[in-house]
C-alpha cells in the first residue's frame, strides 16, 4: 500500500515538474495560448455576434465562421470605437461548412437548384484578449488558438500578430460589424 | 388656423381607417407580418447564436445567415427541449455574401487560392414566435419576414409554415444548435 503510495506521489511530481518546464519555456500549460497565456474565456458561446463568415482554401479548408464579442467588444464595434478598450475580446468560431440534405429537399420545390449549408463540427475557435499594457509588444493584442479544448502551439501562436498587421488601422481587428 | 387643425384631423382619421381596413384584411399595418401579426422582437441583434449558414441559388441569392435565439429559446436547443416552450424566438438574419479583398490578400500568403467570404448587405429578416394556443393551426409557430424593417405580404407569409412541415419532428425548426 505504502508503495502504490509512494509510485503515485512520484508521478504527480514529476507530471508537475514536466508542466513547470513546459510553461516556463514559452509552451502551453494545456489551457492557455503559448507566448499570451490566454485561456479560454467563460460563456464565450454565448455572446453577441459581429458578424458571420466563410473560408474556402481549396483541399484545406470549407468552413462556416462565426465572430463574437464580449461586450466591451460590442460596444466598441457598435460605437465605432477605435482602438478597442482594454478588456474587449473577440472570439471566431470555426466550423466545418456541410451540405444540408434535409434543407435542400424541401428547398428544391420553390428554389431548384438552392444548395444549402450548414455548420458541420467544431474546427477551432480564435481569440483575441486586449490589454494595451500587457500586449504592448503585439499592438495591445493576446491572441490564442484552440482546438478541442486545447491550445495550439508556440509557432502557430507566432502567426498571429503579423497575420493582423496588414489591418492595422482597424486596431489589427479584420472583421466589420454586421449591419 | 382652425381649418389647418380641422385637415390635419381629417389626414390622421382617415390613416387610421386606412390602418385598419389593412390590418382586418389580413394585410400587414406597416410594422407586423400578415396573418401572424408578429412584429420586429426589440434587441434580436443581440441575441445568442443557434447556428450560422449559407445559402446558394445560383442566379437568385447567394447568403450568408446567423439564427439566433432569445432566452427561452437559446435553453430549449441547449437543453434539447421540444417542443419548444411557448415565448421562444427564433431570428434568422440573411446577408448577401460577398468575396472579402482584404481577406484574400492577407490569406493568399500562407493559404495559397484561398476565398474568404463576409457578410455584405441585409437581405431579410425572419422570425418564428412560438405561442401554442394563438398559433394552434400553424403549430404553435407565428411567423414574420421583413425586409428593411418592412414586413413581406400575405402570399409570402402564406408559405412559411407549409416550408416547416417537414421537420414537423423537429417542432417545425431546420435549424440545429452549433456545437
Amino acid at each position: 500500500m505504502k508503495r502504490i503510495a509512494f509510485l503515485l506521489l512520484a508521478v504527480v511530481t514529476l507530471g508537475g515538474i514536466a508542466a513547470y518546464i513546459a510553461h516556463a519555456s514559452g509552451q502551453s500549460d494545456g489551457d492557455s495560448s503559448p507566448i499570451y497565456g490566454v485561456k479560454i474565456p467563460a460563456g464565450y458561446r454565448d455572446w453577441k455576434v459581429i458578424a458571420v463568415a466563410q473560408l474556402l482554401v481549396p483541399g484545406k479548408a470549407d468552413q462556416l465562421r462565426a465572430q463574437l464579442g464580449n461586450e466591451i467588444a460590442i460596444k466598441a464595434f457598435k460605437e465605432k470605437t477605435l482602438p478597442f478598450p482594454d478588456g474587449a475580446i473577440i472570439a471566431a468560431i470555426h466550423w466545418t461548412r456541410v451540405p444540408s440534405e434535409d434543407n435542400n429537399k424541401v428547398l428544391a420545390g420553390p428554389f431548384p437548384g438552392a444548395q444549402s449549408s450548414v455548420v458541420g463540427s467544431p474546427v477551432n475557435v480564435q481569440f483575441m484578449v486586449k490589454d494595451s499594457k500587457k500586449y504592448a509588444a503585439t499592438g495591445g493584442w493576446g491572441f490564442a488558438d484552440f482546438k478541442d479544448g486545447k491550445p495550439g502551439d508556440k509557432t502557430l501562436h507566432e502567426t498571429c500578430f503579423p497575420c493582423h498587421t496588414p489591418v492595422k488601422d482597424r486596431d489589427y481587428v479584420f472583421t466589420h460589424y454586421a449591419p
